[in-house]
């Protein structure tokens, strides 16, 4: 497995920070101060505990108004990097070179293993859906992060405007203007897409359960990556497929080296893969390799299964590219939803099958004939008023906040030995504890003190990552957030010994 | 196989029809009259063609209003079995006793075959989404006689009620209140069901694809009655099972000495089978003949998937009962939705998976995590307004008058030995025609005059069956409709030549 140093990792977050003025203004001037300000903190020319300049001579250092100088302040403030003392003015409080070093991982055996996760998931999902005071196992960014109203009035709308209002079946393969509206989005990442090319899917899940139906046969072998989304697992699982695991780098992804002597030893029938923001590690594949990725599955006729759900929540300018903008030859199936940018209840996701669409869509007819009517009918009104891309806009900048007082609360409050994942999109974070603590048994303690969090376990077919763990920054931080993160600390300091 | 004999279906539907008034007014005085006229014409005391009293002598024979009596008429006009012919008065226009015989059907081999349906039926399927003028075809009642408007007020009301505007997941087995009134619908058939007990699926076919998930691994051999919904050949084709197909009666379905036959010969996983109007045959086992097949897979310990999808479009007097309701061991898995009876495009079926209840559940999420969350809580809350009752009294009357007129259409229309069912709920017909009638061609040349037909041939994996055709008596009987029929009717005579 390919390790990525510190210095490498700090120096790329260093060079996006001074390339990204955080989205939301574009340019701002307020932006500029502030990624300028975050260069030198990040470079280590301001330190933690530096006291900045004053407003007042910040405005009148840059020629800007006082206006614009408190607006880069506030800006920094509210991504943690800096705080305001009461009666004496601002101070650096956080430093990404600071950051613990990154997951260090557990090499891919390169083996083929049956998979039996079921049980487990399903005892861990058990008490997810009972409330709980300090959740960190959300798969979902918080309700509060997504645009309720506005999702209404295009429900509202769908009601009066859809054909029979709804009452009738709607095209197994999806809502017309639902499909013209994917494809359009599929703009944003490079791809070429014709409505035609989509097929919707309850949710990201059915798309992926389907892709693996249409390719495979039971007791074939898949490739994944790993640690991977323990849905994935399950649907594999379901499918009775076998699976070898591919070691993935907590910074760029899929391991293409190790991909390629499972490839060489075994015959593999699809890969698996999330290449943008993967959960839980939130790696991202860079572009050249995800073309590289393309090309391997390509020379040997593979079919890549690529679950893209999370790659419109990108912190940094652009959004990153996917496998399927690379694809000529319709290997790749590209699958996504809204379950987690917009509305997880209105179960939108959907399919770019590429060569295998006929086979998808009479797999989807044959298992529940189409989705609802009038959820399809209102999310494609939501998009067309461009209302998805405001919404983003905001919800990338919030998540983006809430990853860096999250990781600050965790090098706090958690034993010095820590290593935790530095995503660059998505809602979770991925911790290494020390090999001693078993989080398993650590879950039953949080548990009894209202915190719940995802054992590292569940997102491995053979069970390595007993000493990890997945924590959602999907809630907003608050004082709250960083108490319950305390009481998480405090746990696995005890086990650790 | 047993035979029905001409006489018996006709004295039973005398008795039904003596015993039962038409629902929508209970013992309303018209009806009690209409009911007795009805079994004069049925037992040909009075017969086709036979003048009736003025409205003005029978409201002075029977001592009723002239009101009454008019209503009377016009009741029995609409059922078809009358007509009011300019300037004269009432004729009788239809008995039930000159129905053709019933179809014969095709003894079962009892042989384990492997299934292959899935294409001939995308074929069919492939053109069914295309506008056309005649559609036999269709798989539902027609969107007219669906409440849309009221539905949309449930709509509204659970846009503004729902938790979170309904964005956030539902549980995965369901909405807590929709599962609570499907538990209150299964008082009709005689169930003792708690809303635990109840799991939401993505419409009926979702419910019995898991079902058939949670109880057979691929390889193994299910039972499954003869013709039957092509949508359970697909399921059990996708999962890789073997079939053995149980002939079928059309009066009283499933043929239990056949199915016993079966049992003895075959290792069989599961029984598959539509006790309530099936599709396409349209049969109702009698209570009896449930309570028996379900002592029988209990003394096998075999699961029983029952489809009750069409139980509450009786025409009779009450709802028929289930399998469920003699199920005491927990192996009846009862699948249903609201598809066929409120709102296809909704997708709310579910399925009572008795013992299987875990391993259910676990599919369930697996596959789709949970259905969208807004239109299971909007027919949570039509049903909770009693609204359903309603509408389902309007629908029942509705589909028993289109019955008899699309049955006297096609009696009139097509050739001399054609045999057609006599459903007593549901809305399709089911015809068998001469053996020579290849029905599949008959359907490119029926689709070249616009008439939309399903081939018998899809209902079976044996593919017997090719000189039969279902007719859907979805759409409201009309003149068009009466023109379609005959144009079908030519083609038939044509090809029986």
């Amino acid at each position: 497995m390919k390790t990525v140093t510190q210095e490498e990792t700090s120096l790329q977050s260093e060079v996006s920070a001074l390339a990204t003025p955080p989205s939301g203004g574009g340019g701002a001037k307020y932006l500029q101060i502030a990624s300028h300000i975050e260069a030198l903190i990040n470079t280590e020319a301001l330190r933690i505990g530096d006291k900045l300049p004053s407003v007042r001579t910040l405005a009148e250092e840059k020629s800007i108004s006082m206006g614009t100088a408190f607006q880069a302040y506030y800006h920094l403030e509210g991504k943690g990097l800096i705080e305001s003392r009461p009666k004496s003015g601002y101070y650096v409080r956080f430093n990404r070179r600071r950051i613990p070093a990154l997951p260090a991982g557990v090499p891919s055996d390169v083996q083929s293993h049956n998979v039996s996760v079921k049980d487990m998931i399903a005892e861990i999902y058990s008490d997810i859906a009972a409330p709980i005071k300090y959740n960190f196992a959300l798969g979902v960014p918080d309700v509060s992060l997504l645009p309720a109203a506005k999702l209404n009035k295009s429900m509202v709308h769908a009601l009066r405007n859809t054909t029979d209002h709804g009452i009738s079946y709607e095209n197994t393969r999806g809502n017309p203007e639902l499909r013209k509206q994917v494809a359009r989005l599929a703009f944003n990442w490079g791809g070429h897409v014709a409505p035609e090319d989509v097929i919707v899917t309850t949710g990201c899940l059915e798309a992926i359960n389907t892709c693996l139906k249409a390719v495979t046969r039971p007791g074939d072998t898949v490739a994944v990556e790993c640690p991977t989304y323990f849905g994935i697992y399950q649907a594999i699982e379901a499918l009775g497929l076998k699976v070898v695991e591919i070691s993935s780098c907590p910074v760029t992804g899929l391991d293409l080296d190790c991909l390629q002597t499972a490839i060489r030893n075994f015959s593999i029938r699809a890969v698996v893969c999330v290449p943008n923001f993967s959960n839980p590690l939130g790696s991202c594949m860079p572009d050249e390799q995800k073309k590289a990725l393309v090309a391997l599955i390509t020379r040997h006729e593979i079919p890549l299964i690529e679950d893209d759900i999370y790659g419109e929540l990108y912190f940094g300018k652009a959004r990153p590219r996917t496998c399927k903008a690379f694809d000529t030859s319709g290997l790749v199936m590209h699958c996504s939803s809204l379950s987690k940018s917009l509305a997880p209840g209105y179960r939108i996701g959907w399919v770019l099958p590429g060569r295998f669409q006929a086979a998808v869509a009479q797999i989807k007819r044959m298992q529940n004939i189409s989705c609802p009517t009038l959820p399809q009918a209102a999310v494609a009104h939501f998009l067309q008023t461009g209302r998805y891309d405001l919404h983003l806009r905001g919800l990338r900048q919030a998540l983006h906040t809430q990853c860096l007082r999250y990781t600050q609360s965790i090098i706090e409050h958690f034993p010095a030995g820590t290593r935790i994942s530095q995503p660059h999109g998505g809602f979770v974070l991925w911790l290494e504890l020390d090999e001693t603590v078993d989080v398993f048994r650590l879950r039953s303690e949080a548990l009894k003190q209202q915190i719940a969090i995802v054992p590292g376990k569940i997102f491995s077919a053979s069970c390595n990552f007993s000493h990890c763990m997945r924590i959602s920054f999907g809630k907003p931080w608050n004082e709250d957030i960083d108490y319950g993160l305390k009481l998480l600390g405090n746990l696995v300091k005890k086990q650790a010994g």
